[in-house]
């Protein structure tokens, strides 16, 4: 790994082609599909990286905290989504942002929509459905609530921009077919809400269904974030090739056991995300080479602190200490946060929020 | 929750005093035992809470990586044991770190002694041996590997220090009792390899044995570090009682739902770290009001990138959005990682180090 030669200590590597690659491929998708494409920002985190999405003309963001989004306002970004029900404690922040950018809110209860009016501020507020994913929003078959608080939002003369969700049950689906159904059911629960309600935008969001499907009926826009680098989780599920894999962590190799190689890189690097393997849990996966295939061979199957236990596959076998093993995280998104910056293949340092500690 | 009510976001919250109280019990352990205290500041990572050991009468600590000890270094601590197997890429830093300050130094393979060894730095050497918990180090069984590298490191000109090892075997132990017994075996290990290497001093880690254990036959110096916050893990094992956990994670309730209440906390303010509880994956418990009881009904479920799930108890079910709620995590090392700061309880704020990315 000539190019990564004079890497120290865990670092994340951004293949600058593959997510350029990944980026063009998304937005030309969602032209394709007449959709306003509004990605997620919370995988990258990164000024310089969103400057990759402006040049395919992107003009719109989500981010996942208002922290977030004052980050990105600051470059230049000035109409944000915040995609996470409001947060009544961060009403201060909220007001300043709304008198600066286009802010998008979400609010899922009458208390936080109390809340967002009260700023005083002119956003646009999304109201956040679940259609069956059980983490946040209105229940899909609660329609009758979601009337309710669209007809308050109105009311109150802020502008209804429409439903919003995010179909994270497609992350459970066994295959690609698996996936493509779960949007679809996803999908026909937010058209059942909108027409209830008498027609409305609809928005939504995860990755695997944005890849992999075509059906798009009556959504006005898609936010996916994770496909600007994939991972194993997506790899696993069949959403990305190999190389289309655009994030791997750096790791100095420190020992070589009997059967196990220690890596220095830990929880503090990778994030304790994990898929399952073979019924193991994996935290990553070796790279051949550089950035080449996924190793399945060569796992890594525990983290602490700052060390990682390698299975090594005959790829891994050949490594000493004082080498370099480049692996793929289970999940970018946690592992990107946990740094403060990106190495690239040619040796430059793409710098990123770390706001959010 | 008045002392907090001005927190707006995910928040860790340090108790001072029970802090303080968990590093003297600790130290006075250590004097009443005869052992060397050289605390691990891996768990808290901050100038300031170093302070609190300081006015123990502490001089000495353990550090898990060579930017740690730099950071501790700069605040005057000068006699610091990189407490993981040296990685020769960072021979550099090392150099700098051993010019300035009384270094210690980890390995396991004679690939990272030749790395130590071209330093050419007075650097205290210890011995890595893995009694059984399968991470890192020579396993205890071939002592004669242990010999070798210990008569080469004599060759060299360098300070022989001793043999190191983690129990960390101690961590999955069933209760009080399991982990003495797993201390006692470790110890055992310990004690042979350092017979049959001609006597030798003996370092060992782990909070559960430190806390739990008085047989430290043989041993010169205890290294801990959870113990100053300690976490669920710990009260898990019988290691701590609640009214000794330290740290807490202040997060805003950003909406109710039927049987489920979403906090503004994810894995990027808790990492997925994780302990079973009956059965479930359970990131961290409500603390009652402020750093009251572990309340075990009310457990943290789910966690994705910002979102937290929280099975509501009785004391929980009185929450509304727009509360803060405490929780203890349950791993506090990790969970303090991911942050710049700590607030206190009387509302001022402990920086920490956040060079780890």
């Amino acid at each position: 790994m000539k190019k990564l030669a004079d890497i120290v200590r865990p670092t994340p590597v951004v293949h600058e082609g593959r997510a350029r690659e990944n980026i063009a491929k998304m937005a030309a998708k969602a032209r394709r599909l007449g959709l306003e494409f509004r990605p997620h920002f919370k995988t990258h985190q990164s000024a310089a990286i969103g400057e990759w999405f402006r040049e395919e003309g992107l003009r719109k963001i989500t981010v996942s905290s208002l922290g977030m989004a004052a980050y990105f306002a600051a470059v230049g970004w000035d109409d944000i989504t915040v995609a996470f029900p409001f947060n009544p404690r961060e009403s201060s922040l909220a007001g300043e942002l709304a008198g600066t950018i286009d802010l998008g809110l979400l609010v899922d209860s009458s208390e936080a929509l109390a809340a967002v009016i009260a700023l005083a501020a002119p956003v646009r507020v999304w109201i956040k459905v679940d259609t069956g994913y059980g983490r946040a929003g209105i229940p899909w078959d609660r329609a009758e609530g979601v009337a309710q608080l669209a007809k308050k939002i109105g009311e109150a003369g802020l502008e209804f921009a429409g439903i919003l969700t995010h179909n994270g049950s497609s992350y459970f689906a066994d295959n690609v077919e698996g996936v493509r159904v779960s949007h679809a059911l996803s999908l026909k629960r937010m058209q059942g809400v909108a027409q209830s309600i008498g027609d409305c935008a609809i928005s939504v969001g995860d990755t695997p269904s944005c890849v992999l499907s075509d059906e798009f009926q009556g959504v006005q826009e898609i936010r996916p974030g994770n496909f600007v680098f994939f991972d194993l989780m997506q790899h696993a599920l069949g959403v990305c090739r190999d190389n289309e894999i655009a994030l791997a962590l750096a790791c100095p190799v420190t020992a070589v056991y009997q059967g196990r190689i220690m890596l220095y890189g830990g929880a503090v690097h990778f994030s304790k995300d994990s898929i399952e393997m073979e019924g193991r849990r994996v935290f990553a996966c070796l790279a051949d080479d550089e950035f080449g295939a996924v190793d399945v061979e060569s796992p890594l199957i525990s983290l602490s602190q700052e060390h990682g236990s390698l299975l090594p596959g005959s790829a891994a076998s050949k490594l000493r200490v004082g080498d370099l093993a480049l692996l793929y995280p289970a999940h970018s998104c946690l592992t990107a946060d946990l740094h403060s910056q990106y190495r690239t293949l040619d040796g430059g340092l793409i710098p990123k929020w770390l706001g959010g500690r």
